[in-house]
């Protein structure tokens, strides 16, 4: 199986972080096309900075999709995911759809830990949005600043895990994710800590994709998700006029 | 009071039914000025279509933004408007929003009728996440083509009168919102054949707009919609770069 | 236009509090009509003295509607305000919903600021039953008494600065309404000590109402907020019974 | 024990049809106090007629509840019923709060039906308001007039007991609620033409009126239901005065 | 009348405390039968050892249902009652349903006080899954271990005192349930020392029984939950048998 | 890995086609250990059937977890999935809940397609329970009886189909469950003829059981899905009873 992942940031050292822990959780014969956005921020917080990011998401989508199977926008807060499921034949998944369906399945009500306050608000949003915010009971994140979003994992990694420790002891989480590509791969690293399973974003979106990839949907010829019907339009990228425009 | 409306599509015969309406609709000092996206679709009827215009917005209330009071994202759906409401210092409203509030205030609850059944998911999605779906009673849609986005009020005026009908009286509505930009007046020309109120998106964001800008509210300096954290960025044109950039 | 603004209590200080502050909001061209209950509390704290104040509010309607375009309950808890806009045929606004439709419009979760810990049980309660729960994000209330509704808003002043700051410091309020008639003004006086828009009861309803006034709507001819089907009646004041038996 | 119930409408031919049922469903040693409304209409079926039902309500209350051990309020859409818990020392219970939680205990999903089209709105909203929509299943009402509101029940039983089978076969209702002081009596008479319980409004009212009795809870002495703090008021009926101002 | 009473749990001072507090709460003609589960656990605390007491209930049930009016669960979380509502001809309630109906009659939020910290959520659970989780306003557990589930209210008087002070004074509640049967009988002994309506689970629901008992509701016919369709089945103890398969 | 699928009925043929497409769904190297209830009836339709199903599985997974890295019991509407979750150190799956987050993962609304009228009640149910109603659009069930559960799939397939469509083009799904052990492998078989995904229950629990194994998450040691606490029991067979006990 080919999955495409997209960075919708420009980090490469974020881009590094995602392709390692994705290859980690992959089946042994999954190949993975890491893709970096070539215009946007260096992560995302923010519902302004998400419309950048979805955006250059689906642009890179449009074109690097073909001879993929499944698709991966490896950002929390799904930018540009509803649109990229419509808009591609292919499964898109998003971190937050992914880790939110794992911890849906492990059971009871999951927690998310991200790398700041101000990110927090988008994250509640998120996951209202895809109807499961019955099944979240809080967030936590962190208040102080850090050097570089490519390495805040190994910065703060103490305060991340007393983060999670309270998340289950005070708010009473069953499980928590641990949210946004930064921290990719830190769930492994403190999961012997912390009394409830940690999710980690890249991996359980890897491991949701292959199940879509596997599960052989074909795509939609009808319906809300179905390719947009043809209409006028200009100015389009090229991969994204093609996908735009192609339904008879 | 200066208005900037964005029409989010390339449409320029929209822009002026837009145009026209929201003159119409406004007080005799407010100054109007029209934005018509440089790159995108006919007209908006998908979540993939909408991040496109989502982008093309952003831009253009990013160019265009200065000396104005107050901005209106004139596509229902309301592409990037929770994003512009962030990024920008002065307030941005969504055709859609500004609907579903006027009949919120006029009370009971709302039908939609809109120019595709396509396009109804869309705006289904777009009024929960706005969280006033318990205030909704349905969507109807024209099921036949049409020639031009700039005349399909002309054309399938019969159809959409019908359809009021059908909304107040096999669905209760109290009130009905003619949605998109390209209904745009329609609503004063067949109000007399419905006995319920007709909401114009155009002109109800019109009247919002001036009643946030009379209300002078101050920007916000702090929480999840004041301006995002200033964090590196790259490939963003200009205006953007600024508004994504600012916060010390 | 002609505003018809209701004073639900007794109090002719608040009277005046709302008809200073209506006046200010209001467009050059708008009249004011202030009425004052004759009957019931001197504001209204509870469910038990709202249905006294929305019955004192139906009466004062019922015989001042002749000649006014738009009609204001400039109460927080809109008593009467859902019963009103049935029985009449102009439109109908009430201070909480004007306010939330407000903060709904400016973006984000909005929180309430008001003069006593026993009313937030009403507000909270009367922001539900508008469908808008999902948007408020919490309620602070003074927990001291006050000399006089009618200055309370003097005496109170840095308490209920200090609140408002708790509600975006700790809360994470994007805007907040000071609600209640008592403190009409108040959001004017404080709003530069505080990093998000300050939303006046009054106020609000004054320019939705004036947005509603202008969009002409046309009264309801069918369902369930059309005039209640004539029916048998007894002991009611003139211009109540004409209203409530008017529909052939 | 001694049950005072409120007929908050001036109809005398359904304050015995009131009387009638309440009698056959209480225990043995209940005494039935009836009161009728002195003034407002003959049946309430809009919100607005609910407001003047309530202050006619509170009133009666006001004036005669010494003595009694619990009140009910015998129209459905319980008007005034939310105002008399706060007021009253001893428990008020409503139609609709008392029939539908005897739905509740019996399981599943309920369905309504009630005497015309309009009032179906007024008690959807109910419902929604006491927090149990997710347990409704719909509303069926007659669609024809009657000559009188206290014969209804014979004039139109055969359409009515069609209804509720097409509550059963085509809702999926798992009982149904005969709504409105109009029908008391009605569930008893047609219950083996139907396949699952039908409850009578007034009668699991005295039922739920008695069991709160009997379980002899104390006033409420702090919180949001305990008598309204004290304050200033005037113009009020005597018995409402001492209610509104008796907390010390 | 005669109500069977099902304890589904192994303990039989327990059972001693739901007999008496049924006694006591019951109408002077009302018999109470008494069965205590035969496997099982000493009270139940979570969704896995509810699983084992709904099992033990139906067997109960089945066995013993015969000459009985109506049927009582006497466990907070209702095991089995949703299986036995459907199963049995005869109305089933449970502690839960019916002190929460309780609270919901008597108006404004209700609070929960129980045993232990972990019972909690499942508590929660089950409030959710009845549909009025808009109506709790919190739980309030022991954190301290007990000697003895037939002592627990005696050993924690104190505790479970100042817990049900901290529900009215901190969150707001207008009335508690005291839940579980292990504290049958506790809601009398502490009644004044609590501003608000304490609720007895056994007492509570004794009422509610007699209430529906009284009601006369014929057994469902048709529905979800009328008798499972007749279907091949095995290994069934002989009373649960009969009832799985006796629909022709 | 080794996965223990129950099936918590006592159908041997559908045993068969659970295990057919367990095996077919599964990875090269993941084996399947599957056991049928030695207890029950030939398939679950109602709450009452599932109570039984929920005890004979536990019952089944208590005896042969051992030496399994994850579990499904493979009934629609997931009866004892919950309690399992908790009482077992290994993830167990439902079958509804691995198809509503394989629906969720690719997107939209989905639609639930099942072999009877009655058993669509408890699916309903069982999605409203996981928190996931909001993302389902309907159900759909065969009307007509059949000969077995072992070969209904075969029989009603052209009218299993027709329903399919009509989810599509009447209700709006965009993905399509087809519910039940007894339709196993369908979806595969006429997933040409639908314009939109078919998921198969058995098949989307395998490789959703396979992602939460390969996940490697960590037993839980604290808070409300953690083993139950150690408490008295008796009567418990062997393996369940060293469930319940075995927290320290």
């Amino acid at each position: 199986m080919k999955i495409l992942v997209i960075n919708p940031n420009i980090s490469l050292s974020v881009s590094e972080l995602i392709r390692n822990e994705a290859q980690r959780a992959a089946l042994p014969g999954t190949q993975i096309t890491m893709a970096t956005a070539p215009f946007g921020v260096a992560y995302i917080e923010t519902p302004g900075e998400a419309a950048v990011g979805a955006y250059a998401s689906l642009q890179l989508l449009a074109q690097q999709q073909a001879e993929h199977d499944v698709a991966v926008i490896a950002a929390f807060g799904d930018p540009g995911v509803t649109a990229a499921k419509e808009l591609l034949d292919i499964p898109v998944v998003g971190l937050t759809e992914s880790a939110v369906a794992t911890a849906f399945l492990l059971g009871g009500r999951f927690a998310i830990v991200g790398i700041s306050q101000r990110i927090g608000a988008w994250y509640v949003q998120t996951v209202d949005q895809l109807g499961l915010s019955s099944r979240m009971i809080g967030y936590r994140g962190l208040q102080q600043g850090f050097a570089s979003v490519g390495t805040v994992q190994q910065e703060a990694r103490d305060v991340l895990r007393e983060m999670c420790l309270a998340c289950v002891e005070q708010d009473g989480a069953d499980s928590i994710i641990l949210a946004g590509a930064p921290l990719a791969g830190l769930a492994r690293e403190i999961a012997d800590d912390v009394p409830v399973p940690l999710i980690d974003g890249v991996g359980s979106a890897i491991r949701m994709a292959e199940a879509l990839g596997r599960g052989a949907y074909a795509p939609r010829r009808n319906g809300a998700l179905s390719p947009p019907p043809r209409k006028a339009h200009q100015g389009l990228e090229g991969g994204l006029a093609m996908l735009i425009g192609r339904q008879p």
